[in-house]
């Protein structure tokens, strides 16, 4: 029996699936981040290698025919040939307990979209609706022809995303508390989440304890809560948000799906999941201008996404 | 004879006036940055201790009964003690070849806003609307209130900044790119400002150069431009940085000025100084809504407004 490596290298946490030739899933490993850009090759390497081997547990000499790698902000040519040199490492110096058969054509590089794509719908015709601590909606029409809206980052961009709602809420606090916007109850819960004495502290929060973009993105549970609980700003800051989602992904949809063209949209990311019900806004806007489109949770994690492309790059090679 | 010091401590660099007990100018001095938050203590000492060392100039046992010291980011108690603690040290420890005869309450220490307000209207009362790389617009009344809005930094705030202009232009750039957004000539301009071979390396630029605030708000230039040569997307966000300061004046205003009560603004940073006239432009919708308040540029550099400062306060003393 012959094997592939699925892995899913994020910001947080790297996810090796390992998968047979039938694409039953053998075995699963998680390990630390492995965005190379931010901590290096170095440490890359390493939670690659680690996730790789967790997922492989006390199996000896498998047969390693094939590996797929999604990563984020991967795109570009010379990303991927870092990228396949990190590979080609592990398979050559890392000493993994595996009889590695991998060429430089059975390997696949993707963004982490791609494969959330593949992992959520479980095949790769569709669109994936990523929304966590950033945002990016990416497509996929059956003529394989791709299209990719967002995905800017927290500074240029990333509408809609879990940063960008907690950004809103704070502002739209800080605008309540010095007399330009109506009151609400989002300068309570910041303050009573963080143990502030006062909102105007937001700024030692934010500015002066070395505050990451995760730290802040993860203050979107308090909007979250906020709307839920009937706040009217935090529900236009929600609303706000869910109508980013829409204009992006309808861009997709009209860039490469064909009028009336049914296809799946799998939302991706722990904005989903937030109490506010923004997958189910998402859903009936959406459906309202493509009746034919229909909005899904993901079926499979994108490291299952990896494998799946992994094995279908080795059938058509 | 005797003198006081107007010191305006800011994040580029530091300003000291020295002035006569009849408002004369005698000297000036500038030296490097004095935002003490970012830069540390022993770093302010040594820029706020070059610019009084330039403004005395050759001058020896000058008589200096007061001091005025404003700073971005001063408003907390503690950060009041901080400053006070600064200059003590100045007096005792530095050796310049003055004769202090500073007490505690001789000194002020107020922030960089208000010291703009009483340099650029040449009194106390009225308002000051900031706007260069952050915003902020401060007011103080005949009875000495005081109204803030906005100053939150370019996270949680600092709308109408040139941060804001410049990081909008190239949100609208890059939905412009990727079909969000109608066609924009700010995709050519930050391509070429920049020399980029594709709008997407906008993300090399902003997150993998290690840029801050102020390079990336130095690109509001690039809106202005594109603004006044008549592209609809760059026009639209000078409207909304201009509609920001209108909103946010208009509140302070409405907080601490009577009905028909008459006051000034002086505007005050680089923004105000763009090609696309957002001074008039703001100059006109405040005049619709407060026909009794007069826009008008700076009389005087927020330096000589500190030192104004100094001598009100031993007055007063």
């Amino acid at each position: 029996m012959s094997y592939v490596l699925g892995i899913d290298g994020g910001g947080t946490k790297t996810v090796c699936i390992l998968m047979d030739e039938n694409r039953q899933v053998v075995g699963r490993g998680e390990a630390g981040a492995s965005n190379y850009q931010t901590i290096g090759i170095s440490n890359t390497i390493n939670s690659i290698n680690l996730a790789i081997q967790r997922a492989i547990a006390e199996r000896k000499d498998l047969t390693i025919i094939g590996a797929c790698l999604g990563l984020a902000g991967v795109s570009r040519p010379r990303d991927i040939e870092v990228i396949k040199d990190l590979l080609m490492d592990l398979q050559f110096y890392q000493n993994l307990p595996l009889n590695w058969q991998l060429k430089l054509d059975s390997i696949v590089i993707c963004n982490d979209a791609f494969i959330a794509l593949v992992g959520g719908l479980g095949h790769g015709t569709g669109i994936v609706a990523i929304s966590g601590t950033g945002s990016i909606i990416f497509g996929r029409n059956h003529l394989g022809e791709t299209k990719r809206v967002g995905g800017w980052g927290h500074i240029l961009g990333d509408e809609g995303s879990a940063y960008q709602i907690a950004v809103s809420g704070m502002q739209a606090a800080l605008k309540s508390y010095d007399g330009r916007e109506i009151s609400t109850s989002l300068v309570a819960g910041f303050q009573e989440h963080l143990g502030l004495a006062n909102i105007e502290d937001l700024i030692e929060v934010v500015y002066r304890r070395g505050w990451g973009v995760k730290e802040i993105a993860a203050l979107a549970a308090i909007v979250d809560s906020a709307a839920v609980n009937g706040d009217a700003i935090a529900n236009r800051i929600i609303e706000d948000a869910v109508q980013d989602l829409v204009k992006a992904t309808s861009t997709v949809i009209e860039a490469i799906f064909h009028d009336n063209e049914g296809c799946e949209i799998v939302t991706s990311g722990g904005v989903w999941q937030g109490k506010a019900n923004m997958q189910g806004k998402f859903a009936g806007l959406i459906g309202e201008k493509f009746p034919q489109v229909q909005v899904i949770s993901p079926k499979y994690e994108p490291a299952y996404g990896a494998a799946l492309l992994a094995l279908e790059n080795i059938r058509c090679c």
